[in-house]
């Protein structure tokens, strides 16, 4: 069995807490659950395989064309079926970053360069470090914006660059813009208008985060290559994306309100959780997403970890020491709500003082 | 985008009854439905990327090793997985068979060789002139059993010599049981207890039909190689089977009531619908499934064609003429209830004698 590298494990471990996994703490939007119930004996056809209504909804929702949109049994799937239409022989990623890049990677026999991310920086990408190293065969290159575990997101003037630094160059960029809508201000950092439809960007989108539909699997990319987008499809079933997910992604988009709370909530806990994290003396980056990236400088091992001592609390927050770039010490947890978030910072100040 | 092969395309034209998809007409059982509703807060969480509680529940129904599971989205996802996990450089199918074995091997670069099933022997397959196929340097078969789109199905000492066949040569088979439990007697046809968790052998299955959860993407696998389990996790997202599918699927598996219905009503229909087509001049093959396979000797083209005069009456039925060895004229349509198919029969009657 493949060995499982992210958050979110709540099945093989009895969790009370889980901040492990970045989504949207707001639980599933009203309009979304409404959508299954109500469609519920619809979901015994064979799904649309071209997505047709949920696509133009995402085009009406992006003010871009539908054919340049792709749906996806989540945005995971949709990097799987993109490395594989692409089959790249040299990418370029950054250290640390979301690790299906990699796999994925991996998977279609690429061969894989990273960008280290370095701490003096705070973990933000070195722009001119990151283009000099195009020019060593790279083909396809992966930036997540902003950063998952960091939450450092990079302008959007200087995606644009990197992207038409790319293009001079041949290579396709993905940008993974899944945790977009969770930064304070949002259109400063998407290049989904200036790069959505050109030929050489995938933009990869998601429901899972921002409307807490992990366990629907919908994922979305937007890309002007029509032939790149084909060339997928050719990688995979006609139903990848289920009729329950298509009815519930509609849904989603009209949950207006739902996203401006959810942002709101975000960034008043990522706030009071960075404060809360420097006061027990962890070192923390400056995330502005959803989740909150952070060392503690003397972590012990093992046992003696802050991660195992909140998981015999029956919390869950995410070791980081398994990406490249990062070791044992490195944490990434979500925001929740204050009486959670008040809980687990009372938790961890506990916790830290037992030894 | 990619060309739709498929039945059930009601989509992108107004259809009424749709008689071009194989799934259960008895829709959703109550149980999957009620698993849906009473979890749904459950999930805004990621999904348990091992499926272990489905796979335990799968293992128990078919009394096979759990680690000898493995979940899809959809059995059409897991016929992909598989084929670029084993990557086979010839391939033998039948003709005709379910297209995305075809669609599947040529994504993985395969080379396809055919067998040919023949209309004088009523398109069943004729063993041995299949085995003698294997050793013209063919490393992977599928078998569909009982095929799609004939209903014909093949008995279990059959496939299991076809299998031993393919294990003295190392030739990896895996056998499509995904209408299985449509037939009158499964247990004279499924290979599931033999071949199940054989090392050369991948028995594909699928909720899809039985129990009309085709919207839901849920398909499985019982293969005894845990190598080429691993292999195609390799090749995918972790979480590629939503968690909705998850809880439906094993709530799924206490239908059994619901399994015994559709098996009667697709028993009583088949030869209602049968005996109908019959009666209307058409040449019926003997299918065993849930969907009948026919032709129609002097079937017009293009708009004079019996699936365009059905078209105009708002029904649906798989024209078979995109299948390799098959020509226009052919159809296959799927049983439903007994009001529906007396008014299938009636219309087919009415357009048949229009020109």
């Amino acid at each position: 069995m493949r060995e499982y590298l992210h958050g979110g494990d709540i099945y093989t471990q009895e969790i009370e807490m889980d901040y492990s996994a970045n989504i949207s703490p707001l639980g599933l939007p009203a309009g979304v659950k409404e959508a299954v119930v109500n469609n519920l004996d619809s979901f015994c056809v064979y799904p649309d395989s071209r997505c047709i209504k949920l696509r133009e909804a995402l085009a009406e929702h992006h003010q871009v064309k539908a054919d340049h949109i792709i749906c996806g049994n989540g945005s995971a799937d949709l990097i799987f079926q993109l490395t594989e239409a692409l089959k790249p022989e040299k990418a370029l990623l950054t250290a640390p970053s979301f690790q299906e890049y990699e796999q994925a990677l991996k998977a279609a026999g690429t061969k894989i360069r990273f960008c280290r991310l370095k701490e003096e920086q705070g973990f933000a990408l070195d722009r001119k470090a990151w283009e000099e190293m195009l020019d060593d065969g790279i083909e396809m290159a992966f930036l997540c914006n902003p950063n998952n575990p960091t939450g450092i997101p990079i302008l959007k003037e200087d995606v644009v660059h990197m992207a038409e630094e790319c293009r001079k160059r041949g290579i396709f960029l993905a940008v993974d813009e899944c945790f977009n809508e969770f930064l304070d201000e949002p259109e400063q950092y998407s290049v989904l208008k200036e790069e959505g439809e050109k030929d050489n960007v995938f933009i990869l989108k998601a429901f899972t985060k921002l409307y807490a539909m992990a366990g629907f699997r919908l994922g979305y990319g937007i890309c002007g290559n029509e032939d790149v987008l084909s060339a997928m499809e050719e990688k995979r079933q006609p139903w990848s994306v289920s009729g329950i997910a298509q009815a519930a992604g509609e849904a989603a988009l009209r949950e207006t309100a739902y996203v401006r709370q959810v942002r709101e909530l975000a960034g008043r806990e990522r706030k009071f959780l960075k404060h809360g994290l420097k006061q027990l003396g962890f070192q923390v980056f400056d995330s502005q997403a959803n989740y909150i990236f952070f060392h503690v400088p003397d972590d012990g091992t093992g046992e003696d970890s802050l991660f195992y001592r909140l998981k015999k609390e029956k919390i869950l927050i995410r070791s980081c020491g398994n990406y490249p770039g990062l070791e044992n010490g490195y944490y990434r947890i979500c925001v929740k709500d204050r009486e959670k978030d008040q809980k687990l910072l009372a938790i961890m100040e506990k916790v830290r003082h037992k030894r």
